[in-house]
C-alpha cells in the first residue's frame, strides 16, 4: 500500500500498517520525518505520484486542504499515476467540496476515492482506537475496511463523497461550542472562589458532563496547555466548517464565536498549544472593556 | 422534618423522605399539589413559618429566587419561626447572594442554612441519583447528610454559603454552551444531508462526546421537544449566572449567546418545552438575514 504524510498522526497510523505486515511505500514532504518508518521496512518514494504508481491503496494524511490538493491533484500528485481500480483514502480533515472533486477526478481515471477523516487525536492514532468517518461508495469502503480496522475502532460510512468530511465538521462544531462552555465555566468557578476539581466532581456526572470537562478541565485548572490537539489545526477546521455552513445558508453563532476566540491565540504564541488554551482568550476578554465580542447588555 | 415546595422535583424528593419513614410537615403554594404527599402520611401546614415551627430541618425547593425570598424571609417565611439550631436547606436553583443573605439571617436567629441546589432533573429526583452541590458550614452538612443521601448520590461541600449556588451556575454554564454546539452540529448535519443518528455513532465516542449529544441529540433529530428540563427554568438560571458573572467582572460570551437564543423560545410558545428546543431558535436564525446575533463575516 502507499502512505503519504508522516506527521504525528500519519506516522503512528502508518506504523500500525507496517506492524501488521503490509508492504508500505511512503512519501512525505520532509524525508527525515519518514525515517523511523523506513527503518522499520517501509520503502521511500520521491513523490505522491510515485507512491500511487506502486500501490493499490493509497492513504493520505497531510496538514491543510491545500496540501491535500497538492499531493492528490498537483503536478506530482497521486492521481497522476494512480492505477486502474486503485483506491485513494484521504484521512486529512479537509473540505467536503475538495473530497467530491477528488472523488470525481479519481473516477475519471478509473480509480476510486474515499474521504475518511478521523477523530481521537494522537492518543487514538497510537492506540488504534480512532473513529473513522467515511464518505464515498459502500463497496469501496468494504474493500479497505480490513485496513481501516488496523487504525480505528469505529468505522462508519456516512454517505457519498464529502460526507466523511461533513461528519468531521459536525464533530468539530460540537467540540468548539463545548470548549467555550468548559473554559467559561471554569473561569466562573475560579472567580467565585470554588475549587475546580471539586466542582468537576459535582457537575461531571450529569447533564453538564462531557469528554472535555473531564479530560481538559483538570488541565485548564492546572494551567497545563500542552497540546493534545493544536489550536492552529482547530482554527483550520472551524474555518472549513464555517465556510461550508455559509455555503449551505446556515448561521452557526456558537461556532463563529469559538472560531473568533480561538483566532486570538496564535498571535499570542499559542498556535501550538492545546485547545484548552482557549481559556486565555476568555481571560483577556474579561480584562478588555472594549471587546466587540461581548456587546454591552441591554 | 419540614418540606416546602411540591413541584415535579420537590414532590418526588419529599416522597423519598416519607418512604424512608421520616415524619414530614409540608407546605406548598397550591395545596392540591401536596395532596399525593398528604395521602401518604405528610401533615399539612398553612405557611412556611408553620412548617418551621414544627421542624428541626426544613427543605425548600421552589421556583424562582423571589419565591425563595418569600418562603424563607417573607412575612410568613420559615425564618420567622425557625427553631434554635434548626437547619434550613434550600435546594432551589437560586442566587448565590440570596443564599448568603439567608445564611446570615438564619445565624442571626440562632439557626443554620445551607444552599444545596441539585442537578439530575426529574429523572434524578425520582431515582434519588441527584448531584447535590452544597454551600455552608461543614458540620451542618454532616448533620443533614443522611437526609440528603436519601435524595442524591453525589453530595459535595463546595465552600461557604453561596458556593452551592455558584457550583450550580457552573453546571448551567457548561450545559448552555454545549447545547448551542449540539443544536448547531445537528443542524449542520441535517443541512449536509447526513443521518443524525449515524453521525452521533461516529462522533459520540471521542472528544466531541457529551451527555447532551447522547441524550438530547436523538430527541432533536426526532423533533421531540418534550421537556426533561424546561426552557423557562433554564432561562432563569442563565440570567442568574450572567448577573453573577457581571458582578464578578467576567465576560462569558458563550453563556450570553445561549441565553439570548433561549430567550427567543418562550414567546414562541416553547417556555415549557425541553432545552433541546434551542434548535428552533437556531433554525429561525438561519432564515433571518437581519439577525443581530450573527453579524456578517468580515
Amino acid at each position: 500500500m502507499g502512505w503519504i504524510g508522516t506527521g504525528v498522526m500519519g506516522a503512528a497510523m502508518c506504523a500500525h500498517m507496517i506492524e501488521a505486515g503490509h508492504p508500505v511505500t511512503v512519501h512525505s514532504r520532509t524525508r527525515a520525518r519518514a525515517e523511523p518508518l523506513l527503518s522499520r521496512g517501509a520503502v521511500w518514494a520521491d513523490s505522491p505520484a510515485e507512491v500511487a504508481a506502486r500501490s493499490d491503496v493509497i492513504f493520505t494524511i497531510v496538514g491543510f486542504p491545500a496540501d491535500v490538493r497538492e499531493v492528490v491533484l498537483g503536478p506530482r500528485g497521486a492521481l497522476g499515476r494512480i492505477r486502474t481500480d486503485a483506491i485513494l483514502v484521504d484521512m486529512t480533515t479537509s473540505e467536503p467540496s475538495l473530497a467530491r472533486e477528488i472523488h470525481a477526478a479519481a473516477r475519471a481515471r478509473g480509480a476510486w476515492a474515499l474521504d475518511a477523516p478521523v477523530s481521537g487525536g494522537d492518543v487514538g492514532a497510537i492506540s488504534a482506537t480512532l473513529s473513522i468517518m467515511v464518505g464515498g461508495d459502500a463497496s469501496v469502503l468494504e474493500r479497505v475496511r480490513p485496513l481501516l480496522a488496523r487504525l480505528g475502532r469505529t468505522i462508519v460510512l456516512q454517505g457519498d463523497a464529502g460526507a466523511g468530511q461533513h461528519t468531521k465538521m459536525v464533530n468539530q462544531t460540537l467540540i468548539a461550542a463545548n470548549m467555550v462552555g468548559v473554559c467559561e465555566a471554569l473561569l466562573y468557578a475560579r472567580r467565585a472562589g470554588l475549587d475546580p476539581l471539586r466542582v468537576i466532581a459535582s457537575v461531571g456526572g450529569g447533564a453538564a458532563s462531557s469528554w472535555a470537562i473531564h479530560q481538559l478541565g483538570p488541565k485548564i485548572a492546572a494551567r497545563d496547555f500542552a497540546p493534545g490537539f493544536y489550536v492552529e489545526h482547530f482554527v483550520k477546521d472551524m474555518g472549513i466548517a464555517l465556510r461550508e455552513a455559509k455555503r449551505m445558508g446556515l448561521a452557526l453563532p456558537g461556532l463563529e464565536l469559538a472560531e473568533r476566540l480561538y483566532r486570538e491565540l496564535p498571535p499570542l504564541g499559542h498556535g501550538r498549544s492545546g485547545t484548552q488554551a482557549l481559556v486565555l482568550a476568555l481571560e483577556r476578554l474579561a480584562q478588555s472593556e472594549e471587546s466587540d465580542l461581548y456587546p454591552p447588555r441591554k
